[in-house]
Order: C-alpha cells, then sequence, then structure tokens
C-alpha cells in the first residue's frame, strides 16, 4: 500500500541497524485514526468476500486497528487477547504461550472461551509481523475454539524476519500493507 | 447515561460480592465497537468547546474508546501510555508510577516525551475508574509534559469506590458515563 510506505519513510525511525523499525508517530504509540482508517478501509477491501463475522487481535497496538477494521465491516465484534491474566478474566480460558520479539519475554495470552465459538469467521489483525509468534499464538487460540480463520493482516510486516513467509507457506491469507524487506545504509526498501 | 446503564445491568456480571463489576462482553475485551461510538459521541458532546486537541490514555482497555472519541472529534491524535517499556520506546519519556485495583500489582507508566507537549489540550480516557491510580498516572504525566487537561471520561465509574469523587474535588471535569454507586445482593444501583 503506497501510502503507508510512504508514512513508513517520511515517520519512521531505523534503530539498531534496523533491527528496529519505530512508526510510534501514527501507528504503536501515538495514532493516527483518519490514517488508521484508511487501512482499514484497505483490509476490508481485501477481505470482503470472507463472511468475516469477528475480528481477533491482541493488546495493545492491533486494538486501535481492528477497531477501525470493525467499522469498515459495519461494526462486527472485536476480541482482543490479554498479555496479562487479571484477577477477573477467570479461568474458563484459551491460552497460548508467545515469545515477544521487542521485549525478548515469554508471555502467555489469553481469550475468554466465551467470546470465541466454533463457527466463528476470524479476521485476525497486529499492527507488525517480523518473527510472526503474535498471530501464531492467535491462531492457536483460534483452532482451539474450533474457530474458521479467513485470514490475518498486518500494517507493517519486516519481511526480512520470515514469518510473514513461513504463515504463507503454510496457507494462510496473509495480507500486509506495507513489506519491508530490508533496511540498508538507513534505507527502508519494500517488497515489489 | 441511560443506554450504558441498561447494557451494565443487561450484560454485566457481579463478581467476588460486587468487587468486581465484569463488562467484558461489550467493554474490555470483547469490543461492541458500534456501541462505543455512541458512548464516543456522549464523550464528544461534553468536552466539544474545551478546545481539545489530543487524547490521551493507557493501554490497552482505553485504546478502544479513545480511537472512536478520537473520530468524534474529527481524528485528533490519541496516546497511549505503556505498561511495560520495550526495547524501542528509548529513554526520552515521561513516566508514573501506578498501582492496578484489578491485579494488585504496581507498575509504571510511559509516554514518549515526543508525543506530549506543552501547549497540548488533553482529553484523559479510560473504559473504567476505581480508586482512580491510572488516572492519577496519566494527569502526572500530563503536569510532567505541562500540557493543559480539558477533562477526564470514563465509561464506566465505580463510585463506591471514591476514586472519581476525589477528582472532582481536585476540581477536574470528570465525565463518567455510568456511575455505580452500590452493588447489593447482586443488582446493581447507578448514581442519580
Amino acid at each position: 500500500m503506497k501510502l503507508l510506505e510512504e508514512r513508513i519513510k517520511k515517520d519512521g525511525k531505523i534503530l539498531d541497524d534496523g533491527k528496529i523499525i519505530k512508526v510510534d508517530s501514527f501507528l504503536n504509540h501515538q495514532l493516527d485514526i483518519p490514517f488508521l482508517e484508511k487501512l482499514g478501509d484497505e483490509m476490508y477491501a481485501h477481505f470482503l468476500g470472507k463472511k468475516v463475522n469477528k475480528i481477533l487481535t491482541i493488546e495493545a497496538s492491533g486494538i486501535a486497528l481492528a477497531t477501525v477494521v470493525s467499522q469498515s465491516f459495519n461494526g462486527i465484534p472485536v476480541v482482543f487477547a490479554k498479555k496479562q491474566r487479571t484477577k477477573n478474566i477467570g479461568s474458563n480460558v484459551y491460552t497460548s504461550e508467545v515469545k515477544s520479539y521487542t521485549t525478548g519475554k515469554e508471555y502467555t495470552i489469553t481469550v475468554s472461551k466465551e467470546y470465541l465459538n466454533e463457527g466463528d469467521r476470524l479476521l485476525i489483525i497486529d499492527d507488525f509481523l517480523a518473527e510472526g509468534q503474535a498471530l501464531r499464538g492467535l491462531i492457536d487460540i483460534s483452532n482451539k475454539a474450533s474457530a474458521h480463520i479467513c485470514g490475518l493482516s498486518v500494517a507493517v510486516e519486516k519481511g526480512f524476519q520470515g514469518g510473514g513467509d513461513a504463515l504463507r507457506e503454510d496457507g494462510y491469507d496473509l495480507l500486509s500493507l506495507a513489506i519491508i524487506d530490508s533496511v540498508k545504509d538507513n534505507k527502508i526498501e519494500f517488497r515489489r
């Protein structure tokens, strides 16, 4: 998606020799909501025919994007997996183990069984895809609920880390709105 | 707000003798986006004349509500405070210490200095207000940034825990869309 690639070039910050590409001025710390709406519309256009009835994402950065994608899909429910088990989520839950690329830590993601059902047709959304661990955790939880996965979509895929291609090889319909294939001399190259 | 009170009565679950009121079927685990839009419109109507230019919230449950409030305000930026310091947020940050009512743990909330400025006129949003610790943390960070706080708004205030009234006594314009004053024999009483 040209618009997103241009925004990443304009506002993205390359840290740690390309290992980290910061887009927190518009995507995952400060949020440019009208811009996210445009990303949401693009995701909607791709998955339009798939009879998606629910959006599954993960706290925290996926939530704003999932919200606007829901709006494109006429307000279907969003469920977000929690990274921390709180007192009040109860024990009737699906869980999966995820290793975070950003923090380096393992954590458990949790979704209440009440909100994922066998008949659900899910679109799984996140802001970023690197090694694909968070998406794998959400897929695992969807499978445990016997829900159907219509597809996966992220704003930014770091293609050079391989997580996205591995998911495509596994047969998932994965839409990444911008795929960064390399970062050389502080210059970002997108996949064509 | 009648609509929210009715929804809490219909879908809210009372746990632990009223200490916990779960509204995670529509507000903070599964999200009913069209319903949240109505809450957002109500917040907009209250703070309309205050020249709000940015929304400040905290991950994770505040983000969806902040997103739709931003839309009511014609797409002003949302900034969400992070509960976990990640590798890539950097050191140029404001922080504040918060004790969570839900988990019982202390944690540090963090906002990059890039996204809060002296001229900002903030509306601080969260889903829930109990003892007010999260809002106090966001106020502390806003003050550190010398930003102006136009007001505070939450969907649900647990009035009997006193956090909201303490904020009102401190002079803040706090709009809670539903204030639960007591839970007796599994019956929720709202403040009139």
